[in-house]
């Protein structure tokens, strides 16, 4: 693949902007020792940058992010992408819109993983973000496709940009990186939101027609950055 | 509006004061992202200083603050206003004795929200605070005055300055912003030691005569600034 | 009272000490807002350095401590001291061993103490540390001897230094104001610990006679400075 | 015992890693006041290098750092060594593939130790790191051979690299200090993600089939030090 001088342009603003999104899982207590990482796809190109594997988050910098094909492939770095890179590769190739992923084991979030149980729509928040519950993919070993196909799959039937993968944690996407960062950090907090509801009573459900106009108005009219918060569907 | 000399100069105060009061809801855990935020009356004006929509708490500036009528209509700014500013601003019209209005989802105060259930008053600094239980409001779309008018209603039939409002969150208000941040810091707390308490047992309730006298002697004894502890009832 | 140059000094020495040790309340998340104080004794006089009143930590310097007699009238400080003043002078006046006392809500320990329960000695740092339960003290109002007393006669029936006030919250003693503040910690710590253990089964007790065993091996043998971890009966 | 110029070196640099790995304890909030330390064997030598006892993180130095040999016998240092240190040695002498030993109370850890019940493998990210359950050792009383017999002892029969030794808390050993403090944050992160996830139902099990897979991807594949997270056995 040539890489045309656009094209390094986004690879290094992509560097940049990927390491230091790192802190923000740490920020947001999403993390343990190097449990997470984000990936973003390099516009115009079928590349991704991401977090080198098993390297401690405060020694991360733009020049040790590893860039990839979207086949997992080494383009440039001297170490080894993150084990998750074949997962957000898939999730590159098969959703063009797209720009990043995150994958954490942020706990509460993984506890309902745990469970394979979906997160319930309970809050004004969650409705707001993801409208509707936050869906849970199938049961899939690290090495092939499986991790990848299953989150497409579970993507593809539910308005959530997040999805808990079984007894594993979650994945998150969106348009840019940051916007799967955010996403995370959300799934984790309503995660321990309803956690913590359901610890000494139930949820009151919130009608499906308040979720629909909740949805709407938040995904076109909250925030400064309207296409950070979008939804291509 | 005619912004006297005595208005620009209150304004410039609480740009300073209503920007930095967002990092007390950082340092006490009350919200994530950007899912929480401040407003404060400017005395002797029908206006309010609120944080921008959607911006990061570490970009936040004196500068970076939005003036709003009491309409909810931007007097100053160059972006959008928080997406409760409609909420706030129907606060301040309804309720002239305050001054501030917080708005946060932090996570114990938001389960109790989600079972739309009062905070039960078995703390003796719940008692000091907030004289009795922390109760809930009902359940409202954004979009138009049933927000602010539920948090009205709701605060008039109490003592609490906090209100949960039902699967959404808690607001809160003071005499001065800086009073709101208080009470939504010791909101999330009683919410926290109370579900905490309940996980493993029943909390021993708290006689109604012990409440009254708890409350009355923190209301008018307490700390070195009654005003921002005081209530106007 | 006459201030000699060796009260002067001792005087000088505990108002940096007491102004640095609220950071470590903080430290260790057992204080939310300005809710929980420290005060130390002034050796040799029958004086203590309290914080003020209402006052912020991070504002909280040994020029802004309060001095007060051992009936906790002001002798020094333009400021009202802590609400919770009478209490320790009491305190400092019945048990001469008591160089420092500290109250916070720390939300697992005020958890217990909001159902009245000691908490149970089910952990080996529990044994060392509070040989034994950590026991319940009476329910009592703010302003007069009511706490103080409640806290002496519970400490007097307990090894630990630790005491649940009912539905309030710890209050904790030490040789010096250092040890008090580190059985704050513990104390929290192990409620802590113990509520999540609770909370999906039953603790496995542990022999009376190990209790002792590691109470008597701690207090004796443990660490550089025996003195702050001594127990003087 | 002679201390050669090579072994002088190891000693020096363990000085180094060993008081900077404390913070690590902190950082992942792991340990309050001093409970808790890491513990490193000297390559090539029968020594080790321990925390002191009873002295506060922020205070650690290499210098302040003691040297003892694989009795326990202080070698070099002016201050007692942590009451661990018994039970470290006695892993370093039994088992000659252990390069570190870390002891913590961390809380949610701690909790199924007070149970005396293992934490149960139902995540992925326990099959890579423990290869399954995280045993119980037994109930021992500090002060001889039990506590390291203990852990030995449950070492040899699981591939974990951490022990929940009874109503005491978590040990872990790995290659290396640093590797043992890892497993001691995985350990309490597992612990906690677990113990939520039966907080309001069951968590579902994982394949046998399916968890050695993952053990044995993770060991053989993960991370840029192989070293770091291989297993002996």
């Amino acid at each position: 693949m040539t890489i045309t001088p656009d094209i390094r342009r986004e690879i290094d603003r992509l560097r940049v902007e990927v390491a230091a999104l790192h802190s923000e899982l740490i920020r947001w207590n999403l993390v343990v020792w190097t449990a997470g990482n984000v990936s973003a796809r390099v516009p115009g190109a079928d590349l991704l940058v991401v977090k080198p594997s098993g390297v401690d988050y405060q020694d991360l910098t733009p020049a040790s992010m590893i860039v990839t094909d979207l086949d997992g492939v080494v383009v440039e770095g001297d170490r080894a992408p993150s084990s998750d890179t074949a997962a957000a590769a898939y999730v590159f190739r098969e959703l063009d819109w797209v720009g990043g992923v995150v994958h954490t084991h942020s706990t509460y979030a993984t506890a309902f993983a745990a469970r394979r149980e979906p997160i319930p729509c309970v809050l004004t928040m969650m409705a707001d973000e993801f409208g509707g519950p936050i869906p849970v993919g199938p049961f899939a070993r690290i090495g092939d496709d499986s991790i990848g196909r299953g989150i497409v799959e579970t993507l593809r039937s539910s308005r959530s940009h997040a999805v808990l993968m079984a007894n594993h944690g979650p994945f998150t996407v969106g348009r840019t990186a940051r916007a799967a960062v955010k996403t995370a950090a959300m799934c984790e907090e309503v995660a321990h939101a309803v956690t913590v509801a359901r610890a000494t009573g139930e949820p009151h459900p919130i009608d499906p027609a308040d979720i629909d106009a909740l949805y709407d108005r938040y995904q076109n009219a909250y925030g400064q950055q309207p296409l950070m918060q979008g939804h291509a569907r």
